[in-house]
């Protein structure tokens, strides 16, 4: 596996949630469930509780043995097909580093951070 | 070495920066050198030249291997004593997982995000 696209699943995103239903599943477990099943090649999809990027979600961390780490905000499920594509290239980029113009919209827009490899 | 400082040198910072002399260094670079020569045991301090944290500087990242990697934001020189205590205890955790009351305040309320162990 190249890389692990790691989906925060108790984000509540940023948006007003209009679903009355306080059982209902929160914003960042509907983005996991948007993404799931589509996973590109080289890609494992994750889900972890909390990214602590709590007022940016809905968050998602992409990793991978000698990447650089990056972590993106402020997405919805809307955003799967946007994320699944940057995951691809992200994945077959040898230190993680996708060159500029190659990253989806919401890569270019909405990092919160990136970490160096690990050593 | 147990965890790597990564602290941004290109950060502008939030705060407004009253020096007027615009070769003066960035306050990410002076962030650096108040951060370094007081490294604790196990943690090396490095350099980066842009965490993608831009709005949220200056900041600074935490990983080692097997660990949690964390990134905080907001900070100043005024933050150094605070940044190597974390640092500490983050260098000392096997998973990078601080006790939360054992955080300095600036860990637990400028945390930008937060990584899961590499696999």
């Amino acid at each position: 596996m190249r890389a692990v696209l790691h989906v925060c699943t108790t984000c509540r995103g940023t948006l007003p949630d209009d679903d009355p239903d306080p059982c209902a599943p929160r914003a960042g477990a509907r983005l996991l469930a948007a993404l799931s099943g589509d996973a590109p090649p080289g890609v494992r999809i994750r889900p972890v509780e909390c990214l602590s990027a709590c007022s940016q979600g809905c968050a998602v961390a992409l990793s991978g043995r000698a990447k650089w780490s990056y972590v993106y905000g402020r997405l919805t499920p809307d955003d799967a097909a946007q994320i699944l594509s940057g995951a691809a290239a992200y994945a077959a980029a040898a230190d993680g580093v996708v060159p500029w113009r190659e990253r989806p919209a919401i890569f270019r827009k909405q990092s919160l951070a990136r970490i160096p490899p690990q050593e």
